[in-house]
């Protein structure tokens, strides 16, 4: 398998902490997003979306989507489990995880930043503010989420780290990126840390990548 | 089971699809989103996020995500089948709902749209551009991905209707209504005629709806 990988994209590290919690490890190509590459024509003959990451199997087929290619993970190395097996609780974790994937993490996209600077004028300030509004709206609804339920435990779901830590992970690293205090979210703080102490998530990492800038 | 909808969510109108393709009718409640009434505390108690759908089962249990709320109407009602048994060919599924979901629709979500207004200043006409704008770069992306893939058919995947069939007609419906030409994407404008052939894709129309305006 060869991951195509940028050490600071969010829903990469998404894939790179399963890989890991799997045992998996991929060839790896980078891609560096700030300048761009993400939309030569090499990459774009990858992925059509122009966007990080894709998984190329053994025999070529190219997965796309950091959510699709964890399941497909998790369908083909069922070992350790990432998604519980009752359907209500998966679909449980696969909304934690969207509340990331969907809600969350596509209004701060690098590709929509620069939009933002660019088309729409926004000074740095202003694109900040924005950055930071849409991860509190995220994470804040995600807090009083999971605050309520009495299916978390010391992850998002029970006691052994699923998809929804792969994507909360990364989304809290961004948070503390742009000078958030994540103590406002208790809850998803605690999972934040209890996955850190796994080596899974901790060589996951943006800045123990060997791209890492 | 009670689906909290809104007829012109997208994200509602993907579980109306899905509910329709497996032969579901639960009870509806109407959320009013262009009055806020997702934001009143009666509807944050039921899903804390403030977004629609939610789906409440018998027992009072409440899934949210559209996608997640699909994945478990799959899992629990198995016929007619709205993921594929292959696991490469579920990832490809999955990969093709997720660039609606996830990169496309939360962009121009309601919410989105009322904050570059408000905060961000823009008046119509620039809100505007930004919607078609995503709309733009998202079914683009699309569009070339489905182009070049065999595992197409009259669907998005093959000759049934899957989860990606749910995810791109509420999308393209999207698109009509910002006013853009949909035969720029002619696989795409393809695979939404034959989706709205099926009563299950055109009863679930948001004109078609009781809350309809």
């Amino acid at each position: 398998m060869l991951l195509y990988d940028y050490f600071r994209s969010s829903a990469a590290y998404r894939v790179r902490i399963a890989l890991n919690l799997k045992g998996l490890a991929p060839e790896r190509a980078f891609v560096h997003l700030r300048r761009g590459a993400q939309r030569d024509d090499a990459y774009l003959g990858v992925n059509p979306h122009g966007l990080i990451p894709a998984l190329v199997l053994d025999d070529g087929t190219v997965l796309t989507q950091s959510m699709a290619i964890i399941e497909y993970l998790d369908e083909t190395h069922p070992s350790p489990p990432l998604l519980p097996r009752e359907p209500v609780a998966r679909a449980r974790v696969r909304a934690l995880a969207l509340a990331v994937v969907a809600d969350t993490h596509p209004l701060g996209n690098l590709r929509v930043l620069q939009h933002l600077q660019g088309a729409a004028g926004f000074d740095m300030e202003r694109r900040d503010a924005w950055y930071a509004h849409w991860i509190d709206v995220g994470l804040t609804g995600l807090e009083a989420d999971l605050a309520r339920d009495a299916a978390r435990g010391r992850f998002c779901h029970g006691d052994t780290p699923t998809l929804a830590d792969c994507c909360v992970v990364p989304q809290l690293a961004n948070a503390r990126r742009a000078k958030l205090d994540v103590a406002r979210w208790p809850v998803l703080a605690a999972i934040d840390a209890a996955c850190n102490e796994l080596p899974a998530f901790a060589a996951a990492a943006p800045a123990r990548q060997p791209d890492a800038e």
